[in-house]
Formats: structure tokens, sequence, C-alpha cells
């Protein structure tokens, strides 16, 4: 079923679980030579996975690299985002061919060729030959990804009020700033579970402090916001803030927790406080004294965490600060033309995640100097990791919810991903459609997209569209840049629009939670490309702006601007359901085949397999106020099976499934 | 038909060229008040126009100025581009409502707020109240737009060989260089009627000078490319180098013909050749000595043009430079964090294209000083109007090719344009399919985008789709950045699809300068979106993906990458037309309604209106070796309008349509 291959001496990511002897056969399928992995592929070849990437599902026709970036501008040309996820299945079962997993288990950069530079080439290269092959069989993809699933062993579980609809803003600067949000909700009548703080909560942008006077009273703050039925959700930056008498930093300092250069010293970055240190996630010793942090936060009475900055994300180093300076001198007396103004112009712009800085910082992993470079992937992995970690020792029954940006396969075990800083684009709606079902291949079940764009400007409509899509993934949250404009339902006209659309995120909440608690416990995908489910089906695997979510639903949503439908492939016969504009619900048959569906801006159109149900409540302010006795079926079978448990504690377990009937 | 209300003293831009007197009325339909022009939209109101802009051919749903910018990334938040396409069509037909058009003819910043701050507003503003405003009755959106372009005068007409396929990059440094690529052509038997030189042909990128070492005998070697079918088409900057002894410069100089600083001093900017000026287009004397200049390559055979970086675009000035330097300094001595990083480092790049700069140089207009910002969009323009005056002054009957980047409606007359530094991107395809019916309200018939993308690296599949767009664009060319991965089409494997599918644009080139003549001559649409054709049917204003090509044909190009087809949508009964991978041509039937079309890479796929048809003659080397003798027409009318000229000379007439038949 599964197969691991060892070359040489691979570092120790404990992305995997299982204990797997490694096999003393050639690596089947691809040629390996020269730090290069190499497999043809034929005409019809699918190559999914890759997690959180740009571009299709089919990920074929583009060269990737699992290399954790921090990249704002998620175009078509990117290579990486913030997560490295290099899990790969290839089909290519059209041409009674191969039908397999891959996962390469390698913590540097590593690049996936599929098709880029040769339309028929699959080639995977790294940079030192110390590598894990993992080979994943499986008679279907979805078993395939259950294999690899097993592998790398569950997902993480998020609490069942992280299920919520979810505001955030870079920033809500101040208590009066975060009630009057919550304000503005209760009187829009829209539900919420929590308000997320960002940077500016913090005394200057210093890990696990309080900013006294925006914030007076935080816990007492924490306490009155959750009486509302609203949880606080701080964010925790990778960088320590370089200050004297600040505890967290001499705490670091004196005890040599932070990642140091060659020669021993601290290695000093700027990010969002000035000038800052790396804690070393990586020095076991280190990780558990940075998590144990957090602690002030949750005494405090705070009950989740979005980790941020974990790339890690450097703005600038000390010594790559004092280079432009000096670089930028011999610029002053030049003509500058074509030949020299862009080199003038990106001396400071290059500064920010340059891979001098990646090569010139070292870990301290079991007392052994290791470069960052070679096992930067791990990093945001590893304060996921320690962070949760910490939780479960100062709470073991407790479900914190945490998710994070950077990622390596194995930090899904310990928090979820949003993916990032987004846009307000109409391409990023698809862009997310895309990448939910990818993620869910590697492990990230608890995921989503800044719906209404982080970057830029999020017109009504835009928002209404992305909210169609967030319903169902789950974590749906609302969040924007510093700078743009205010992105809250109640900034828009017609408010009752956006109720209609989260009240229904709300009605929905018995079906989400329930298949993703399936999945989460069956090792299995919550969201997944038609091919998955339609194997045989030539038309599905064409299909790269539809998903199925848990195992009755398909959806397809709108992402065009001006649009009052879309084309929606129907892979067998299905009932459609429309959230109709007043609220009620329209259930009608439609067949197999091509159809134009007309989906107003004010309506969700989904569609329930033959055979499926789903259960479907009234909606409440919040999670935690929903009441499964209103939960009625809908669909065409006459039971579901019903996962329902307490949704904070850490007693999960299959065996919190009943059938329910209509 | 066309009523002319004037708001106190506009800028007289030669943008029409109907004489109207302008109207006492109040403008009808729109609000004005403080400079803000407001039209109320209901729920079903459409609006197209705005020429070169971002998102769709509807333009409900965002905010666009006209201001010409040098932007090399062109997504979906951005307000403007190159060109500034005042022109708008409200159709409000659907609610029994308003249609008309308007044309903004205002030289300066002016926005376009098209439902973006209130869903239902829209809102034009300029920045001071000098504008004259057209509106422009119609009883169809087809007809609006015939009247306004006999209002701002028939569109420029390309000579026929620049419809052929034409091939560039930044840039093929040297003659041999060149003839590289003419050789890999011919050997890939791939048809090719010109070679663009970028900037690397001038010496040191001084305007009208060959650098001598890379392309010796440059006469010579015009004609020897000439004699193998391909025309070379140099790119001309609008900066000229401040170089002392250089010729252009020293005459501008000494006549006082560059923009100056309040003061009188020439304004020196740094842009591809370091240190230089702008010749100031918009002063009479200027203009006609800059455009003589081109005579010295037209001299040596050259009878084609491209005229760049006409926004103007600057990198620096002089006077921000020495600000950017001084202000780095401040940095050196702070710890740089969230609050300071980010100016730090934006410190030169803010230096490019800086609205400072285009405040603080001015244009001499009759001798009165006026400041650039004021008249910014007509700089582009003027570079083209001036440099095509010359043309015709110096060489009355000869058409000469001339596209621009920069532009204002009234350069229409005088060039073409292509849409500017586009990406490497699949969604560049269909925004570039947007663009062009949008373009064509406006009078720019002569467009097209870079295919393949210019910035970013093109893979074999994006190519080919993006050919399969550009066969039916006038402009039809290749052209891809420094840096990137060669674009050509040999450089991709199976090179025969390539062949097949350039072959077919010159299979098509009797209908497409046959179309394209009988637009520019009726003042018509080469290119429109469904809902021109197809007034009455509700579904074709949804259609933001397929566009009418000439009379007889639509098209729906694939724009998704790993695509085997897509959904189009057939307005009418029609015939479908396959290009096969083996060149031989299938006609079937397809019905009005909903279809997902299979459309393999190495195929083309369009359709035929009922009652039309089309010429199809057989492919050639280049257009001046095609043989109309091997038309054939299909689709299921028997007669088709051709038209034909000498191509070459100013002779044109709908008199040259002449009946064909089966």
């Amino acid at each position: 079923m599964i197969k691991k291959f060892v070359f040489n001496n691979p570092f120790k990511t404990y992305a995997t679980v299982l204990d797997i002897e490694s096999c003393t056969d050639t690596l089947p399928y691809f040629e390996y030579s020269k730090r290069k992995f190499t497999y043809k592929m034929s005409d019809t070849t699918c190559v999914y996975g890759l997690g959180e990437a740009v571009r299709g599902i089919n990920k074929r026709g583009w060269i990737y690299e699992g290399y954790c970036s921090d990249d704002p501008s998620h175009t078509e040309d990117k290579r990486s985002l913030y997560g490295a996820h290099n899990f790969l299945i290839i089909d290519d079962k059209q041409n009674d061919g191969n039908l397999f997993g891959v996962f390469f288990d390698y913590p540097a950069r590593i690049t996936f060729d599929i098709g880029y530079s040769n339309p028929s080439i699959l080639e995977v290269s790294i940079e030192k030959d110390d590598i894990a092959v993992y080979i994943i069989e499986g008679n279907t993809k979805r078993e395939i990804v259950r294999n690899f699933r097993k592998l790398i062993g569950m997902s993480y579980v998020a609490p069942k009020w992280a299920f919520g609809y979810m505001q955030s803003r870079w920033s809500y600067f101040t208590k009066d700033d975060v009630i009057r949000i919550a304000d503005d909700y209760e009187e829009s009548d829209i539900p919420l579970d929590a308000i997320f703080l960002d940077i500016d909560y913090m005394e200057r942008f210093k890990d696990f402090t309080i900013h006294d006077e925006r914030f007076p009273d935080f816990e007492q703050f924490v306490d009155y916001m959750k009486r509302r039925g609203i949880r606080l959700v701080p964010i925790i930056d990778a960088a320590v803030k370089v200050e004297d008498d600040y505890d967290v930093y001499e705490e670091g300092r004196k005890n040599g927790y932070f990642c140091k250069d060659k020669d021993g010293n601290d290695y000093v970055v700027g990010v969002w406080p000035g000038r800052a240190v790396f804690p070393d996630f990586l020095n076991k010793d280190a990780g558990k004294w940075f998590s144990d942090k957090y602690k002030i936060l949750t005494d405090m009475g705070i009950e989740g965490f979005w980790n941020d900055m974990n790339e890690p994300a450097i703005f600038y180093s000390d010594k790559g600060l004092d280079k432009a300076f000096s670089q930028i001198e011999k610029y002053r007396e030049i003509s500058l033309d074509a030949n020299t103004f862009f080199d003038c112009r990106d001396v400071f712009p290059r500064l920010s995640n340059s891979q001098d800085d990646y090569n010139s910082f070292y870990h301290n992993v079991d007392g052994k100097q290791i470069k960052h470079n070679d096992v930067h992937n791990l990093y945001g992995y590893f304060m996921t990791k320690t962070a949760q970690e910490g939780f479960m020792r100062n709470n073991p029954d407790k479900r914190t919810l945490l998710f994070s940006r950077a990622s390596y396969i194995g930090a899904h075990r310990y928090g979820g991903i949003w993916t990032g800083d987004n846009h307000s684009w109409w391409s990023h709606i698809l862009l997310c459609l895309k990448q939910m079902p990818s993620l869910n291949m590697c492990g990230f079940v608890y995921s989503g997209c800044d719906l209404g764009g982080f970057n830029g400007n999020c017109t009504r409509d835009l928002l209404l569209r992305y909210l169609s899509l967030g319903i169902f993934t789950p974590l749906m949250r609302n969040h924007s840049a510093c700078g743009t404009k205010d992105q809250e339902c109640f900034a828009y006209s017609d408010v009752k629009d956006f109720k209609n659309i989260i009240d229904f995120r709300y009605r929905l909440i018995p079906y989400i939670y329930s298949e993703y608690m399936k999945a989460v416990l069956n090792d299995d995908m919550y969201i997944r490309p038609l091919s998955f489910d339609y194997e045989n089906d030539e038309m599905a695997k064409n299909i790269e702006d539809q998903v199925m979510v848990g195992q009755s639903i398909m959806i397809a949503p709108v992402y065009t601007q001006n649009a009052d439908g879309r084309y929606v492939y129907i892979p067998e016969n299905m009932t459609q359901v429309r959230l109709n504009a007043d609220s009620t619900i329209t259930q009608t048959k439609i067949e197999k085949g091509h159809h134009y569906v007309n989906v107003p801006l004010n309506e969700i159109v989904f569609f329930i397999k033959e055979n499926h149900c789903i259960p479907l409540c009234d909606s409440a302010k919040n999670v935690d106020s929903i009441d499964y006795s209103t939960i009625k079926l809908i669909g065409d079978a006459d039971t579901y099976e019903l996962y329902t448990d307490d949704g904070i504690t850490t007693q999960y377990s299959l065996d919190n499934i009943k059938t329910i009937s209509k």
C-alpha cells in the first residue's frame, strides 16, 4: 500500500506517523538521476496535489516550488505560496496506465516541473540528495488519499464555534472598534462567532503583549465579548521584537532560543516590530518555551489564534540593510539607464525574503547547527506544532483554534491554514475553490481563504459571491488589509442579502460539521474534485470550477462579475437546491449533463447527489445557539448520518454518528 | 443624433472631426454638480466602452480612470492602463429605459465610478470643469457606435502586410539574431510577415539611430529581409537621450522643442537611455520636426513603427532622484518597523511615473504654457498623430504601419494600438478578448495584444491558445520580454500544430482584411460583443467570453489550462467550423442554445452565422503571396462581399467590394 524509499540521510521532519520500513527496491515509476526524479506523462495524464498553489486542480502545465514564500500577489506565474505540500497523485488511468500517489518528504526547496519545460515530462528536483520518498498505492484517487492520510496522521480538529462566520481586519485598533463591529452585526441580525485581532492589538507588535491603552482590561473584555457570543482571536507573529526588558525577548536571548548566525550571534531581522529575532521552533526547548507563552492569552480567556509571518517573512536583515545602504551609494553619481535604473530601484525591495538571509541563519536541532535554508519549509510547521502541543499540554481536553499561514505536511495534525494574502479579485474566488481540494488531499481540512479578498477593495457583488463559496469552507472568515475599503457586510447596501447567505451557513452547520468530522476521523477529504467522485467520467476531469463538499453536495459557485448565472456540469441526476432571496428553499430535479444555471447575487444554488440528503436547521446568532431539534432533511434519501459532539473537548469519535430520518 | 455640451473652456483635443454647434439645453441623462456627472442605473443597466481597460465587456462594478499609465501588471484592481478612452454606451433598454452613448472629451484625469462606490450610481468625475461632453443617440448600440465613429473620424488603415503573423521580442539584439528567427520560421514552414526590433537596435537607446555593430549596413539588411518577404518594424520611444552631439537632442534643444519645467529649462527625466527629455508633441513645430525624423528610417526602407513609452513613462526625474537620495538618508539610523520600512523600501520604486513629475513639466501650445498633467492623455496620441501626419506629408499615397502604446480617442485616426505589457497568463487571453470590442467602439480597429504574453514565461499550450484568439485580431504579434523563455513557435515541440493555426490565419486573410476594411470604411466595429448583434437576447448580454468577428463569425476561444473544450452559447442556429489538426475543415450545424464544445489544443473551432459565409484561401508564406484565386466560400450563404485593394496605397474605398459566389 505504502512504500518508503530513503536516499541518504533525510532530515527528520515528523511529517509521517506510520512506522514504515524503508524499501530496498528501486523506486518505481520514476527515473532518478542527479537529484531529479523524472516521470513520463502521456497526453491524458492528470496530476493532482501540491496543496496551496496557484493554477488548476489538475496541476499539469506549470512549474511549482515547495518553498514557503510570503508573496502577496497570487498570480498565475507564481511558483510557490506560503505552504510546501509535496504530495502528488498521478493519474494515467485513462491511458490504461498508472495511478499512484507520491510524497516527497523534503524540507528544503523542491521543484515540480509538471510539463512546463517539456509537456510530457514531470520532473521533481531537489537541492541535496537526502530525501524520503513514499509511493502510495490505491484503486482510486480517493483511496490513495486515505492511505496517504493514514501515513501522515489524523488532521487537526477545530472547535465547533470556529465553523461560524468570523470577521477580521488589519486592524480593529481598539476595544471600541471591536464593539462597534459586534454591534453592527447584531443590528444587521447577521450571526457572528468571532472577531479577529490583527497586529495592532499588541504593544509595539510584541508577541504576547496587549496594547493597554487600546485594549484596557483585556481579560474582562474577552469575557464581555464571549458573553455576547463572540470569541476574540488574536494573531501571533513568528518574530520577537528586540527590546531591552521585554521579557519574551530577554528570556529567549538568555537561553539561546533564537536562530543564530554562523558565529552563534542572534540573527537580527526586521519585521513588524522593527528589529526582531526568530524563535528557533526546531529546537525542542525553544519551541516548548515559546508555546507556553500562549498561556498568557489563554489564561485571559482566549480560545483561538492565528500564527502569521512564519515562512518566516523577513522585511530585511541587519546584514542586508547595511549592504543596501552601501549599494545605493554607487548609483548616486551615474546616469541611471536601462542597464542600471532597475538595479537601483530594487535595492531595497530586494531586501525582503532574500535567499541570502535564508542561507545566513541557523537552527539548533538536538545540538546540531542546521542551516535554515536546508529546513526552510519546517519553520511555520514547527511554530504550529509546538503551539498546539503547548495547548494540549496545558489543557489536554480542550480544542484550541489554531491556523497558520506557512505550513508543511505534518502541520495538518496541529492546525488549519488560511490561504494568505489573496486579493479582492474575481479570479481569486476561483483560486480558492481550486486550492480547497488540493489542501484536503494534503490533510489541511480546516482551511479557507480571506473572503472578500485581503488586498484591494471589495465591491458588494464580489463579497456576496465570495461568501457564497465561503459558506462551504470550514474556515469562513472575512478579512481585509489596512488601507482598503470597509469589507464588513454592513458596509454595503441591502444587508439583508448578506444575512440570507450567512444565515444559510448556520443552517448548514449540522451538515458541514458532520461532514468535516467524518472526513477527519476517516482520513478522508471534505472537499474533492469531481474526478474523485466520478472516476470514470471523462468530463469530470475537465471540471476545474465545481467541487464536491462532503458526501452529498456538489457546488458550482459564480466567479465572474455581472453574471446572472453560469454553466454547470451535472455528473449524475441530482437535486438542485436553491436558497431564494427570501430564505425559502426550492428543490428541483436536474438531469445529468450540461446546464446553464441562473444564480442571482442574493441566492445560493447547489446540488445534492442522487440517493443523498443533507440536514438543514434554523439559523442562530452563533454556532453555540444552533437548535438541532429544528433539523429537517432535504434531498432524496430518507436518512442522514449526523455527527454530533460537544464541539469543544477532544472527545471526538466516529461513535458520535447517529442516523437521523426524515 | 449627436449633441455637444460645452462646460467653460475645454482644451482643444482634436478628438472629433465633425463640426457640431454646442447645445444650450441642459445636459440630458446626467445630474451635473461640482465636477461630477451622475447617472442613476437600474438593476439591469449595462455599461459598455472605455476601450483599453481591465475587467468585463460590461464595465459595471468597478472604478476606472482615463489616465494613460505605464503599468505592467494588468490585474483586476487596476483603474487605468495605457489608453484613456472616455466613451461609454449606457444600455437600460431591458428596463424600458435609456440607450445612449456619451463621450467625455477631457484630456486630464477622469474617473468613471460605475457602480463601484454605490451599485446603482454611475459617477464621472473630472478635476477642472472645462470639458466637452457629447451625447450620441441611436436605435441600437451598434448604431450609436457608428454615429460616434462618424463624430471622431475614420479609423486608421494599416497596410495589408500588417495583417500577417509578426514576431517580436525584447530584443533580437543583432542582425544575426533576426536572420536566425527568419530561418527558423522558414524551416518550420510557418508564414511570417514581420520581425520587430525592440530598443536594443538603437545606439544607446537613441531614437533614429542604428547600433552599427549589431546591425551593420542596416539599409541593405532591411532590403535583404524584405526580399525574403519579411518587413522589419523598429520601435520609437518618446524620450530623447540627453547627449552632446546627438543631433536629435541638439536640434530639439536649440529650437526649444522639449517639454520644460516652470522656469523654461528642459525637464530632464530618466528612461531607457538614462537622462532624457520629452519632445513636446503638443507644440506644432516640435511635432512636425520630430515626425520628420522617422524619414531617416523610412529612407532605409522601413515601412512600419511602434511608438512606445509615450504615456509618457518616466523611470525617474532629475528632481525626483535628488529627493530620493536625500530621503533615503533619514532611514539610515532608525529601526525600520511596520510604520517606516515600507516607506523606505518604496522610496525608489515611487520615483516612476510620479504624479509630482506629471505636475512639473509644461507644453508650449501656440505660445501658451500648459501644465502636462492637464493634458496628460494627449501626449501619446499626439506622438502618433504627428508621426502619421509626417508619413502622409512625406509619402502621401502610402500606408505606413504605426501603432502605439498610449492613446486617446483621436489617435485612432493615425494608428492602431497594442494592449501593452500583458502577461503569459491564461486570464490574459480572456482580457484581450474583452478589450477588443471595447477598443473597436472607440475607433481602435487595428489592435491586438502580445500573443503568448509579454511578461513571464509562456508554455506551449498557452501560446497555442493565445494564437487561437490572435488569428482573429487585426494585429497578430507574438512578443515577449527580456529575460523570459523563448516564445517563438519553433521553441516548442510539435511545431506543426503552430503551423496549422498560423496557416489558418493566412487562409482567413481574405475575410479578415475584407471585414476590417468594411468596418473602417463604414465606421463600424470589426469585433463586437454578442449583445451588439443580438440586441434582444437576454443571454447574450451575459456573454463575456465570446465575440463577433466581422459580419459572419462568432468566436469562443478556450482560455483555461488543461481544458479539452468549453461551454459556448449559440445565439441562433449556426455553422460550426472546425480546423482539424491535419488542416482539413469540418462544417457541422449547431443549434441555438448552450453547448459544450470540444477544442483540442491543435484545432480551431468557430461559428458562422446563419445565412452567412466566409472566404477561405490557401495559406502562403506571407500576405503578399496569398493567391486569391484559391478562395472557397464556406458557410450557408452563396455569396460574400469581398474587399480587395493593393493593400499598400491610400486608394481604399467601398468601391473595392465585389460579390463573389460559391
